[in-house]
């Protein structure tokens, strides 16, 4: 990269489909664009209103994506709740209404029977004039699972015709694009458009999954189509990775209505290369995208998501024991989830299931819609049930989770004591108890499906159903018993002593960290959707139990479950290796292997060079000063030299096979009368990485991950011995953890 | 350290003070104990036992931290409190008792008239038994004088004789400790004590300063002490900066209340090396540290801080523009303060000033405190002022900023529209105004003198001053002329528009980001503050504004702008390097000197290494197969070196001045009758970390920083040319930023 004089040769420094990027090389050409217009900028003043909208060009983009994320965040909410209710039935008043809006506009109604008017027409009214009956059920019943079946349908087909990589939450691929891997449409327009559409359709069809993740996804696809709008970001990879780490926090930001908690997510989980800066523009964008979306108001409550509460009633120390238990639960069903879904997904991937995938969504639409209908809570959209379910007992609230007995005997001015539980309440835990189970195992089953398909919902579902159960059953438990010695010093009678509101929001929080291992962003998504500091610490104490003991029973959070399934050449930050193997034991070529091709800096003619290429796969090789001295002298990638020869072949007067390649500062003196010599400077790395042989692995590990590199030679006392790649690397750290290493696919 | 065999020799491994420690021998060290434990405790039941107990002994250590750091923040605000008002009075009712604590016990008081009860007795009460007239008020402002001196005076030469390190805030010195520096003694016990006992003086006493910086001190005092406890810590210098990040945090957690913008403060401003285990530690660090402060609640509202504000009112986008003009004057302010405060600080290090640290504060209190006494509003501690500032006005406010005509007089319940000013509130303009230019003018002179001194309470009253400032402004322009265009599409007559305590927060902001240049963690900590989600964005609009005017003058923050003034040798982690330059113009030796001193790997004797280690003051030499090949073998530390033939020379039989050293796996071939050799593989690092000669210092600067390295040595074409230390590097950082680049103190 030293001779600037020279003309660049297109094509040189870009990438390959699947393939992994050079952090270091990327990096650094950003610097040597950022040096050029800086310096530029003090000729002219052209120049300089250049370089002033270069610098700010980052934050129009944050704004840019901001706006965008949160406008298609808001169309997503709605057209996903009227579709929701489609299933149910449609409004006469105006068919663009959904059933809450709908009856909103409703003059003959009143504030008890707020879903009932006679606007909302159900699919039995509308065909056979009638509510009442058996028939009228059943004819319901059909509808409602038609209109499934149709959706889910038409999700798969979309997919599977226009857009592949529109299915899953995204996160596991995101994850790993970000870490520097190249996946080429992944995060493309098709995808955007798809992904939108179908994620209304997945969700309205009543399947067990969320719009979180593919929100993330959704997002992501959003800044990288508007980097194609700016220089500085269109070109480099990394800068892009930058765009892309803020756009997953505009992501989540949306999806769950916190922006704080967006950011720490794109940092603990998603992000991999995140410099300072771009912690403030992601939060500028997750900023940008909440107030977008606030504005849209989608669900009229000028909230960002349904389940947005506010408690205010303390909580007691005694209580951190069930909200240890509920943790305890997320934990196993993290882990129980993780094994089963990937064992599932593993079937899907080698047999034949695989290559049904209309078939099997469609099969699994039905078997849920059909178990679905009967069930109240299982009916309604998994968001509506989460509100629910977070919801503490106001005086007003006419649900069944309210039907407390003496629920409008209140001792002191609007506060509500415990009381013992009605017949609602009983028949709602029941209900409750099943729909529990039927998400417990229909989302095992769901997830990995060729549909888009996010995984926050149903685990919060599953945990705030298990939450409000255990609630409940400890108000029951304070209001009957509160002379027992573990409530009397602090529940007396007729106090409000217990919110099962409380005990949901905890148990979501858990299953939410048992099947994510996220931590802090966790807490702090969960703080801003209650917004009181004084629940972090049931929902730190449930956060933490939920990842110890998830940890235990396996390491590994769905995400990277899901990355290793796929075997995506992901270098995990957070692990530490702990092996004590050195370089050595993992570089090419191994003890009895030939030894390692390399190219010398100025005797190899063209055709030496080109049947190296041909006989060899590597992407790239050494040059050194002499094959017997082994002195490196830097490296040169592949994709370079045969770009480069080709180039000089076509261009380049008389350059021929017999041409000898130099790669040195001055042609190497040649005979007289030999074809002109073939400079090659320009294309060759003279950086390169080198550690010694004897460097333990976990030093190495760490200059891969933290460097951002794709390759590092090894030497021994200045000789060079031989290369180290990254899925040189991954491979040995499966292989260390008793994984099978052919399992990373691409390099 | 290859030779587990050998036992090692003490001292070998650990670092001199003022030294650089190396992260990538520690962080090895850290996994070759971890390695240990858990291959024991598969042995025995006990060894198990210790293994989970040192796998939770850092969350052991988190729990304590915050304990300690949040009972000791009780215990300073709590004296702190009681110390200011000694200087007005004292309580008869109870020595022990501040003005508010002594008047809510007593029976003889008004609501309108609270601050007044029998109980309590100015000086001149108690003096002269009046408190009318001239010569009261002259009694009273003497003995105002004579408590803010008396408390200087104990508070300075406390430090001075004590602990000469507990002065200042203590920030730029954990900043450069964290990135890897070496000073003993800074964060220890001696240190604690003293800090915590002039704090409280040094705040009683008046001066400008607040406890906020120095309590970030205090609690990472708390961490360092507390490692002591457990090995893991206690050995390891890179776990020790672990503990002490997450000990940052909790200081700032407990300073403002804000744990989650403590944690985003350690992560953006103080952390050098923040593995996401530190986040999560942090984090419950931090809660606890709260939760203690909030259970000891110093201020008897269980709020955290004295100034915790809970606004309602909206905002009005036009009112951007003000919000962003207090973000200019933030910046302004910020840039003016950090030039001054440095040059009058590198005055003090330069002249005479310097050595009369005990006259210089005292001089400063005097007209301090001679000035203060007549405004109310410089009498009252900053924090105290703060809280009236950010307070919006409401119906029983007799404060009198709340002046206004009509106050009485709402028009709908409750709610208080917009008014005119009161006598009262020009008044306070006036008086408000004068504390600005005071605050000023005298924290330039503050900030750097030898006691502990924060600065973010100051810088808050400043801007918060002129917010309230701008507010009240913009609030009568509002009334008197809500016809105007700019006015009357959303501010009508009788409406309640503007809320000057919100621009009173805004301001603080802006000032407070001016003078750090915080970002993401300034507005976390704000909104922490508030509670409020959306008064984000004229918080986020006014930071952005000053940190982008306060950057346009001066890159610096205040803590790096002291860093470079004390020569520490902080690699900064955030600035870009943007230079061209390669290794080999900042590597030893230059062109011209003599060649890099080498020791062989098999040829050198004891007498020639101690001649090496006598000639020259390099802390570290490299291990060559032989001076005419020059390839690199290995790095070896001067002090390593030296213990070493030490230790030989007292121990091992027969090492002679002539014995030869060789640092091969085996003995080089000996002729008969030579005296035994010494072998020193064992002290000898196989894995230097190399780079060619030819790498852009961009990439050189990147690796000191991501792998925290302490020196770097260079090669051409396979031979070794050259080293590159910390030093040499913080040195051309300098020089090319036109900087002295022998103000780089340490190595």
């Amino acid at each position: 990269m030293m001779d600037f004089l020279e003309e660049p040769i297109p094509g040189v420094g870009t990438y390959d489909d699947f393939n992994t990027i050079d952090w270091v090389r990327e990096k650094s050409r950003d610097r040597d664009r950022h040096r050029e217009i800086t310096n530029k900028s003090k000729e002219s003043t052209w120049a300089l209103i250049h370089s002033v909208s270069d610098a700010f060009s980052g934050w129009l983009l944050m704004l840019l994506i901001g706006l965008l994320s949160g406008s298609l965040a808001g169309l997503i909410d709605i057209s996903a709740h009227w579709m929701t209710d489609l299933k149910e039935g449609i409004c006469t008043g105006g068919l663009w209404f959904n059933h809450e809006h709908c009856c909103w506009n409703s003059e003959h109604v009143t504030f008890e029977d707020r879903d009932k008017c006679p606007e909302w027409n159900s699919w039995s009214q509308l065909i056979i004039s009638t509510d009442e009956g058996a028939f009228a059920y059943i004819v319901n019943y059909f509808m409602y699972v038609l209109w499934a079946l149709l959706f889910a349908f038409l999700a798969v087909s979309l997919v599977k015709v226009f857009a592949p990589y529109a299915c899953g939450s995204g996160i596991p691929e995101i994850k790993t694009i970000l870490s520097g891997f190249i996946i080429r449409g992944y995060l493309g327009k098709w995808t955007l458009i798809i992904k939108t559409i179908t994620l209304v359709l997945a969700v309205s069809s009543g399947l067990s999954l969320g719009k979180e993740g593919p929100l993330v996804h959704v997002a992501c696809c959003c800044g990288n189509i508007l980097c194609h709008c700016f220089n500085k970001y269109r070109k480099n990879e990394a800068k892009r990775r930058e765009v892309l780490s803020a756009a997953a926090a505009a992501g989540v930001s949306v999806a769950f209505g916190a922006p704080i908690g967006g950011v720490l997510f794109s940092l603990e989980e998603v992000s991999y290369y995140f410099p300072l800066k771009t912690l403030w523009r992601s939060f500028f964008a997750a900023l940008v995208a909440a107030f977008t979306l606030r504005s849209i108001n989608p669900f009229g409550n000028s909230r960002l998501v349904l389940f947005y509460v506010e408690f205010h009633t303390p909580w007691h120390l005694f209580e951190l024991v069930p909200f240890i238990l509920l943790g305890i639960f997320g934990g196993l069903w993290g882990a129980l989830f993780i094994r089963t879904n990937i064992a599932w997904c593993r079937k899907r991937k080698t047999t034949q299931l695989g290559k049904y995938p209309v078939v099997e969504v469609l099969v699994v639409t039905a078997i849920t819609a059909i178990l679905a209908f009967p069930n109240e809570y299982t009916r309604m959209s998994t968001s509506e049930l989460i509100s629910e379910l977070f919801n503490d007992c106001g005086l007003l609230d006419s649900s069944k989770l309210c039907d407390y007995e003496n629920r409008f005997n209140t001792s002191k001015g609007g506060e509500l004591p415990d009381r013992p539980a009605g017949v609602g309440v009983y028949s709602a835990m029941w209900q409750l108890a099943l729909t529990l189970i039927l998400k417990i195992i229909i989302t095992i089953f769901t997830f990995g499906m060729k549909i888009p398909s996010g995984l926050f919902i149903p685990s919060m579902a599953v945990g705030a159903i298990a939450g409000r159960l255990l609630g409940v059953g400890m108000e029951q438990l304070a209001y009957y018993h509160h002379d027992w010695a573990i409530f009397n010093s602090w529940c007396s009678q007729g106090a409000d002593c217990i919110t099962p509101g409380l005990y949901a929001m905890v148990g979501a929080a858990a299953c939410l960290g048992g099947v994510t291992r996220m931590t802090v962003s966790l807490v702090v998504i969960m703080f801003e959707l209650t917004g009181g500091l004084e629940y972090i610490v049931p929902l730190m104490a449930a956060a933490m139990t939920s990842k110890w003991v998830a940890d235990a029973l396996g390491r590994e959070g769905i995400y990277d479950a899901h990355i290793r399934l796929n075997g995506y050449p992901f270098l995990e930050a957070k692990e530490e290796f702990a092996h004590k193997t050195l370089a050595m034991d993992v570089m090419k070529p191994r003890r009895n292997d030939p030894l390692l091709t390399v190219l010398t800096q100025d005797s190899m003619t063209v055709e030496d060079v080109e049947s190296i290429i041909s006989e060899t796969t590597y992407s790239g090789f050494p040059v050194v000063v002499s094959r017997e001295s082994q002195r490196l002298v830097g490296f040169v990638l592949r994709r370079d030299l045969i770009i480069s020869i080709e180039n000089a072949r076509k261009k380049q007067d008389g350059v021929v096979s017999t041409s000898v390649i130099y790669f040195t500062e001055h042609s190497p003196p040649m005979p007289p009368y030999t074809p002109p010599t073939l400079k090659l400077r320009n294309i060759l790395d003279l950086s390169p990485f080198t550690v010694t042989d004897l460097t333990p692995m976990e030093i190495v590990v760490d200059i891969f991950r933290k460097l951002g590199l794709r390759q590092c030679l090894v030497t021994h006392n200045g000789r060079l011995l031989g290369i180290i790649t990254k899925k040189d690397v991954l491979k040995h750290i499966a292989q260390m953890a008793n994984q099978d290493p052919d399992s990373i696919l691409f390099n």
